[in-house]
């Protein structure tokens, strides 16, 4: 009988070939046919709620590889239970994202979200708001792969950024951390608070009422973290009334956005549908993980690379 | 008898006080009142076209510092005719410009024109276009103080633009230039072609429908140089019947851009008002050009910064 690796979408033959060299004794498909018992699935790539059964006492599934950096939206607690593996793709989405949020600041900076209000009501308004890279405060909430890839972007261009993580520890490319029990002390310093954080207990609605409240009006909130780091009615408020300038939104409490949601009424908001992370050669850089690791499940059944930590959740 | 330094836009005293110092026979002012002698008006600070009484053969106008870098707009026949000196604002716009200039990049890269286009329509809509900065094909159309800096800049996030300019020169950041008489033999090989050129007789209408039929579909055209560089027209049908993908423009044949110009109603561009070159710190930037060929102009009436050549045109 033979043994599925079950993937929530397809890759091309070239690396299906790859999987098979190493793995033979493995099966590639990417849905469950009637007759395939859903015991002979050991490995998935992805994740799919309609995939339960694969929670089941009764299940061999031992290992998860997730398409994604954050694990948040998969069934740690069950995972754990059953002793299944989880690995993530951290570090294929940081530089994507990095360009995503230079993007959303150097619009900012160079009055292209004025441009564009103007463009769609067809008047030539030159009134923008413009500013120097080098010259803004940018504080990046997580110091990970990602934040590390944007400090070095940014630094790059003439800015150094100051970092937030749990205790304030060093992290690469950042001149100056600090700990995340001093956010709300240091908030109002800054010109762009970009949130790059997993989604936790800890960081769920890390962003309310009380955090807007203390930035200082020019202030540009950024998250392309988790949507739910956010609490987005607090937000909402806060453009609204102006207390702070400015948010561009790429992750939300909510996927898809709601067509009757208040944000895209906003005129002080960009919003974008969960593109950050989206990467050229996805397949490509996702399979130098996998690959790895299957490489180490099929001998050792353990996983070398991105594996998360399911009581922490990253 | 006083004689002025004639300004089209006030500056803070603080460099009022600098001028009054390196030339005390001289008052600065902003406008000509009734009772003052055009006769008395040396030197001026930009140029306004009501101001024609300078050009007339008894005027005592021997220098006009520009406000600008561009100076296509100004009588240049009529100050070769009188012996006018004519300096710009060269290398004050190039940081600008090149962050504007970046940023539309990264927004064609990373989906951003097509999350507009959602936003405004209050629509989740993830099938955007995105590419990496290290992998376009990018051409640049000048390589001067402005194309220097962008390809410098470009350099610092993997990317290696192509210049061109007269001869096909070398110049500084770019790793290959082409001669001006092969731009229409290379031109299909690009993703993005960005002019900024000056406009001069040889540059009027350069990019025409001949120009326009020769690149290829994914082609993305950047113009932050002048607009009459460009047949609108003919950019207008490229757009249109998708000859190329986008355009992105800053500058226009006529600005302000009329409310009933057909260019506002594409859904394949990026308009801004003429913006890519504001810049935080103009005054401080500017006075740095004009105090010092001040300075050599009070002594030996010569100008040492940034003169135009007025039979160039730049």
């Amino acid at each position: 009988m033979s043994k599925f690796i079950l993937s929530s979408r397809p890759f091309k033959s070239e690396f299906i070939d790859k999987i098979k060299k190493i793995a033979p004794q493995y099966d590639f498909i990417t849905e469950v046919a009637t007759p395939i018992d859903w015991q002979q699935v050991e490995i998935t790539i992805g994740w799919q709620k309609k995939w339960d059964k694969l929670l089941s006492p009764d299940s061999n599934l031992k290992w998860v590889q997730s398409i994604s950096a954050g694990v948040d939206y998969l069934p740690l607690s069950d995972f754990k239970k059953q002793d299944i593996l989880l690995t993530n793709a951290k570090g294929i989405h940081k530089k994507a994202i990095t360009a995503h949020v230079l993007t959303t600041i150097l619009m900012r900076l160079r009055g292209f979200n004025e441009a564009a209000v103007g463009q769609r009501n067809k008047k030539w308004q030159q009134n923008v708001s413009y500013g120097n890279l080098e010259e803004q405060k940018i504080l990046i909430v997580g110091t990970g792969q990602i934040s590390q890839e944007l400090a070095r972007t940014l630094n790059l261009l003439g800015n150094q950024p100051t970092g937030v993580n749990t205790s304030g520890h060093d992290a690469k490319n950042f001149t100056r951390t600090l700990a995340i029990s001093e956010l709300k002390n240091v908030a109002k310093q800054f010109d762009f608070i970009v949130n790059i954080l997993p989604l936790t207990a800890e960081t769920y609605h890390l962003y309310d009422t009380d955090f807007f409240n203390l930035l200082n009006p020019n202030t540009t909130f950024i998250n392309v973290g988790r949507g739910a780091s956010v609490d987005t009615d607090a937000l909402i408020k806060a453009l609204q009334e102006k207390i702070i300038a400015y948010a561009a939104l790429d992750v939300f409490e909510e996927e898809p956005l709601a067509s009757d949601s208040p944000l895209w009424a906003l005129d002080n908001i960009l919003i974008t549908p969960h593109i950050a992370g989206m990467v050229p050669h996805f397949q490509q850089k996702f399979m130098t993980i996998f690959l790895k690791n299957l490489e180490s499940f099929i001998t050792t059944q353990t996983v070398i690379k991105n594996q998360v930590d399911l009581t922490k959740g990253y």
